[in-house]
């Protein structure tokens, strides 16, 4: 998948919402628990609802780890059947991976080749070599952590050098690994206001947003920082959609809790000038 | 498993040498690929063959990863011959996880629930609520990312606030989560003349060095820095080890390198007066 089919997806669907994938079998309807695989079962329910809605969608590899083989069995048939049905749609591995070149390799190919993502996230704290494997698959993308939404991101992220935090070094140097058609950067919506110093040093790159929702973060201010001309944004949000009933129409709902971020987002879009 | 455990079994082996199960389906004898669960097979002729010699194994969970399902199988059932034969082995979970909290919990349930690690290593940059929910497990280890042994490492490790590098840094703020009964440090082997710095804000933790061999590390340079009163070293080797050779005596020649290494560590641990 290129960049330009990103954006030829957002100005379809008019959004660029992320549908994450953190499929937690005690938070799913009580129906599903008596089949055979209910975390794809499920999936497939919310997939299908909020498919109209959503530019991407991201399982969060944890949530399926936490099951052993058959969790990843679970991934890996979400995975096939989102490239399958609705083959436009950007398939993000939310996977935090990165070691050292010879065991990256490895996380590629299962990423990339055993499975059909078209993205992973990936850690920079042991630097460009532990990225490189991953660039080395054309039109698919690596989403490098730059500045995240939880409290632990003061830590280390704000770290100092020479007036530049870390997160600022690692999106400087970053850039010199690829360019914007296969590197992305998780920034995290409750740091909004920092999205203009940001932009300064990555106009033009894609940034995943998560953390819109049950986080915190505010779209409105997302937008006012972080939209470039190709929109370069695709906004996460995982429980509160996927999670917003466990009813009989949770389905329906999750559909609905997307559509009205889809609504969010459309008017956004028109805003600054990009439908 | 705690570290009283860990001590007894290093002066009970007079070893610390760690064996890496880095298992790349390529690299095994050919006669293995014929066989339903080959990488399972190999990794079991390796610890019956090494384990006299070595006190904790570590298997790199991207070689498993990357045969998807089959391979998470392979990673499952090599941990559980593992812990079911040598109890009293240390077993690594090489894994380079991190993410926000209700995401980390999850990794921890996957190695520390589902798997019977003793341990995993993890990525300090997503900070303290990253790592905190694997340290709910009490008589489990975190191994935190320190300074690494690739050439990557120099990228944002050194990083420098007052003085400070960004390594540094991790090792101060992070022992405030919790002490060396529950957290260990990677410090790669190919830094060791940083050791002397970091055993000055850590004196008392583990330290698992990767990069003995195939990375160019030097042990005795290692232990001259590292080593303190308890030890306080886990040297993995992992490639010089295991594919030794790939004719029929491999697990012959794996337990001759594992063998020399362990009679190297014992001559360390006299002389530093810990046998």
């Amino acid at each position: 998948m290129t960049l330009n089919d990103i954006i030829l997806e957002i100005k379809k669907k008019e959004s660029f919402l992320c549908v994450g994938l953190d499929t937690d079998i005690n938070k799913i309807p009580d129906f599903f628990k008596n089949i055979s695989d209910p975390i794809f079962a499920f999936n497939k329910a919310i997939i299908d609802a909020t498919a109209p809605y959503a530019i991407a969608f991201k399982p969060n590899v944890a949530f399926y780890e936490a099951y052993g083989t058959k969790g990843w069995e679970s991934l890996q048939k979400t995975a096939q059947y989102i490239k399958t049905t609705y083959p436009n749609i950007f398939l993000i591995a939310d996977a935090k991976r990165g070691d050292i070149g010879n065991t990256s390799t490895q996380y590629a190919k299962a990423f990339f080749e055993k499975l059909p993502f078209d993205a992973i996230t990936v850690s920079p704290y042991m630097g460009s070599d532990s990225i490189q494997p991953f660039l080395e698959y054309k039109n698919k993308f690596v989403i490098i952590l730059a500045l995240t939404s939880n409290t632990g991101a003061y830590d280390f992220q704000y770290f100092k050098q020479d007036n530049q935090y870390l997160f600022e070094r690692v999106l400087q140097i970053s850039q010199k690994w690829a360019d914007y058609n296969q590197i992305m950067y998780v920034i995290g919506a409750t740091q909004a206001e920092m999205l203009k110093t940001i932009r300064n040093i990555v106009p033009h790159h894609f940034l995943l947003i998560p953390g819109i929702g049950t986080q915190g973060g505010n779209l409105d201010q997302v937008a006012q920082y972080g939209i470039n001309q190709q929109c370069g944004l695709i906004v996460n949000s995982s429980r509160s959609i996927i999670f917003a009933s466990n009813n009989k129409n949770f389905d329906a709902e999750a559909a609905y809790q997307a559509k009205l971020l889809q609504q969010e987002m459309r008017k956004i879009l028109l805003k600054y000038n990009i439908l």
